[in-house]
């Protein structure tokens, strides 16, 4: 993919390649009477506004492979993050016919779930401009599509939460029973974790961030808590930790959560629920 | 999976196992100072309305598996394809603390969206509700998600469309560009493929219609056509193919399309632009 | 492979890389004493007459790799689907000597059992000469080989059945036994079926095609009947659908029963029992 | 498997797994009507005479998994490699009937084809019957299929030639081309392989086969010599060296050539060409 | 595996099949012969001093599967992360024979090669006995078997660094170079970066050191400095970030270093120069 | 691979694939700011003596991949087997930073592991200097690294026993047991093996010995037995088997049985206690 923000998912080539087998199985059965060789042009652009992304799967799957070329090429007309309104061009060239019909569902289907991802993700970003505040993705993500879609978000301007359960620690409620309190959970995971691997403490009142913060958490999560509370703690802790809104917040809610100080606003949305921008294919 | 209304995709938990693994990957380090054996009860409810789908994962994933049971149990409370509404318990049941944490978040994320593309198409099956039409999904599907779609818009009273390029056949544009006409291009195309596999024509008018009916398609799709020519259309030729309406069609204005006469409407939005339906699981 | 009739089928490369590490395992020990830089010149040519299938797969692996060339090369002299009869060319070229004796047995493997497929099915064509029927395969197919040797059936002028249990549906005993009836039986698999996908019922009478054929069936298997009740049914019902023969049909039988009218015949044994067209490699 | 004979091949289930994977595919469209949990009973009986092999495949497959069982069980009626006759019964059982429908084909496609080459080896075995000597197989086998073929040879009386290029060394006329002299070539493959391993050596003459002897050549393989040349060569050196035979042998010939006094008889036909065994299964 | 320390590596089950694989190949050809339901009785004991790792690796290889058990059983006599020494009991058991010969191997292998780790590891951190540091390991691990180490490290009273390249930032040379100093290199990464992620910074003088902790770091490397150097910073920034010494550090070297107060000392031969404790298992 | 001795294991780029993959995960997070297309100089050499192993894998990883060269190249200074001490260059080359970066260490582990292995197998060969005897390695391997450790053995001047379970068959106390006597436990295994493989037997005694020998052992393995036993023994029977010295050979004992006559000594050391050779990438 192109490398306008942020380092590209490890290995993606792979998800594509099982796309492919998903779309086309045993065989396209409707190109068995048609002339493998011929080459046909064929362009993509965008159908509705948004932010794009995943144009490096599209130059994967549509780029020329045979040597025998009859004019074969490919020419990428935008990068991953960049805004497209209804017309715009995203990559135009020239192919086997029987590759480019192969290959443009699969295509089509990674381009539009991406910026619909990317798309989301802008508006909440937009939605708190001017004011110094991460928008940020969580796990909830859709079955083997995680890195490309974290992959998306920072494309529409947000930015990551951990991957998964292995590259960052997460205090909740079991484990605070477990211990006893806040301070002994979180001495507890330090002392089993790597010194490179932050801690979050899930917090649900102002409590429990007191407690957090003694035991030195890196992350506090307050999760659900209305506004007014958000603000008093964010004003009496600002640079003790990092703090992270999360629970249920939308675009009517977000510039409100934004400007009580928070250093990250978490939303499941950006992920689970992002309509896709529409993008076709025309020979 | 429940057995409702239609086949399990085949080896769905190679999936899930993979969204396990996404999500896992090298150890769930929060967990490293719990002890594994400690086990919890745990449910599952829904916290908004909709058709859910998604059980036999939950029931795959939160199953008892040790022998040394401390009372562990799991109970399925509903059926794939079954409504719900805020509070509706889905399953319940007491598990390893470690176990149940690591599983948490990939139920609960197939459950969210396997929910969201069943009750999508509830709503469009709503629509046309007292009309002999079916509900058609497309090939716009998520990458690797495909058979799982398929299945959730079975399950939200939907049909399915072919699963891919390798089940039925599709003369397009470039088929009758190449043989010189729809006629010809059909021909080609049948002496290629089995006899136990269809041939659905794209038309774009009557004119293209005519043809394709002269040669003996088996399904018919009036592409992006208004509805007082799909009704022109159907009424000329009812019961000499079957006729697929597809083509932007949404929530507004599936009705006027179904009282067209056609026997399908095909709806990508179904599995490209699905919300997710909210659950949460509580320990 | 090369593209004479039909589609090839989808990642057959993945099953030829296989098959190498079948054969080397973990390494050519015969080989660790050779230059394995040295060239060498090497042709195939058959041994016997029959039709050729699996071309594509000798280019693949005799195909030169290196950029330190020494005169390496590749030279196809057939097409999958041709005759070959005692020392006909198949390919010719110059590789490493270490990589040609390394996929010699593959290739040949690969080679000698597709012909061997695709020579019987020529066979079984040659017999209804002159008469409009198919000749089709079935699901006896040797485990991992299905789309390969369902290849070199169509190389041999066959036509494929169905690909397996998920690309088009069939009605047997069981079915019309939880059903009660015929129509019954396909009215319920219709419903659970997309509209893209054929019927066939498994049918032992006159009374059960009658059954079947009011059912709308799409395909209709005249199951180990006698030649002159399937003429006496074809006749009656010509048109209505697609009649298929199938059981036990051998190369002195096959005539018999295309006379009847049947529209396709399916032969186990193009698949199951195909014996090998030799040929061999010199270097 | 069972084990009558050697050892079954290392994780023959994944082979199995996968040729379930390649029938079912997407899922079993069939079955989408019916009630997967309604058992049925059903047997698998011989259709003709053979070596029946591949029972232990037919007894994963069949197995039943539930817990609620319905009288579901399994029942085993005799061992690879003994013989069968037209009714012969093979294995009988009570199943979920959509499993039983699933696993049908596969299991028989198994079943049939290794009996078919344990039946073929059996042919060649009773053909040199009261003589000391090897039926053998050779790399010639179905791609892969390799080690549930060379199982199926030995459950025909026959013995193993390697398993393929790494777990024994062939000196061939490259080598000999390569460093001058039999000897020089036989020392050279020596020196870079294992203690462990065997090393044989492909003759055309008594002058080589005396070369090789005084190479310490472990097998020397007579290729395609007539029965008269072979019979003094082995006369000359007996116990000097292993001898086999090798090269378009068939069943008028193999007796000939078995008197000749070689140890080995190495027939590609039993891997290549065998007929299969017919079974069905009833329900 | 068993739990004394910290989670288990995900899939680590995973690795072991595969291992298997590796030995077992097509099949262990000595077993064919012997009688495969035939039980036998096994132990296994340490041959040497070490801390024991991969407990649950030999439980996974030697528990008995089959339902007719002869007396079959599996008894564990020890925890991961406890010291043996020679003749102390690990395991013993009554398993099939062949069975056991095949997982023997196997399951030494990975207990020899995990316990060596843990070993060495627990030498180092006897070193450091009484001062508060920790020894960690680096990504200089064995491929394919970082999980696996890097649990070991933890068996043997050691820290994990971060797992990969993907769960943690480094800032080095290059880093610098591209951006002008070590302040805009720390922004430019933490830009990119999640919230969740920590940046270490490799610093080879105290003037770089002020730097990172300028640009607030949360790891500062001090890369292959000498002990007084290492002092006067630690002794200057204590708290300010966590300090890591790196490079060379053996166990002749170690307590001068961890004497000069950093919190952690990385050691790439406790994963790449371990040398394996001996166990045995006798029949 | 280089191709200094002996054949490369097939199919390592898969083991280098999988390491890769381990390494960078879902990402190289640190590269995230920078020019993913600025192209960087490199070079590594070795940190201290030794014999090289593993070049081919530096080759594989560090080769230009672009079009867009920038000057890219890639230069290998030595082949696998050949002596290196402190400063030695082993390769140098120009690449793109971020691929360099990521290929760094997974090319820098493998190098010096592999190294290690050869490095130390070398040691043992010089020990025999002037004998006429083979060291050789075992099973005793790191699992998933057997093809690697065994080329490196091949690279250090060693030679490989079997390669596992399946090349060669092992006489041991349980089949004489089973069988009541060495001659008939060796013929019940060669009954069942192919001519093509050969059978080793552990012999504790001279009696055991002259019964392997009477029974045509093709090796007989001295199991742990003092130097005089094995002198004895060999003078005995020189040239009527293949004589074998195991069981906790160290580089002091090596040469005193190597004097013994033996023809070959096993040594589990060179592939589970291997110390890395140390080499550096410099930018």
């Amino acid at each position: 993919m192109s490398h306008w923000l942020a380092p590209e998912p490890q290995r993606w080539d792979l998800i594509v390649e099982e796309a492919l087998i998903e779309d086309i199985g045993t065989g396209d059965i409707s190109a068995g009477c048609l002339d493998p060789a011929k080459s046909v042009d064929w362009f993509i652009e965008a159908q509705g506004p948004g932010i794009v992304c995943g144009v490096g799967i599209v130059a994967y799957l549509m780029e020329p492979q045979g040597e025998e070329d009859d004019g074969q090429y490919l020419e990428i007309a935008i990068r991953d993050g960049e805004p497209v309104s209804r017309g715009t061009l995203i990559a135009k060239g020239r192919l086997a016919g029987a590759k480019a019909l192969q290959c443009e569902r699969t295509a089509l289907n990674f381009l539009m779930h991406l910026s619909g991802v990317a798309t989301l993700t802008s508006k909440f970003v937009e939605k708190v401009n001017g004011i110094d505040v991460r928008i940020a993705d969580t796990r909830k993500t859709l079955p083997g599509l995680r890195v490309l879609q974290k992959y998306a978000v920072r494309c529409g301007g947000g930015y990551n939460h951990r991957m998964g359960l292995y590259d960052a620690a997460m205090v909740k409620d079991n484990h605070i029973l477990a211990y006893g309190s806040i301070g002994e959970a979180v001495d507890a995971v330090r002392r089993s974790i790597s010194h490179m691997t932050k801690i979050e403490v899930e917090c649900e009142s102002h409590e429990q961030v007191r407690e957090a913060i003694a035991a030195r958490a890196d992350v506090i999560m307050l999760d659900n808590m209305d506004p007014f509370s958000m603000r008093e703690i964010v004003s009496a802790h600002k640079g003790q930790a990092i703090f992270e809104a999360s629970g249920g917040i939308n675009l009517d809610t977000v510039r409100g959560i934004a400007e009580t100080g928070v250093d990250v606003i978490s939303v499941g949305a950006l992920t689970h629920s992002a309509i896709a921008v529409p993008f076709h294919l025309e020979l």
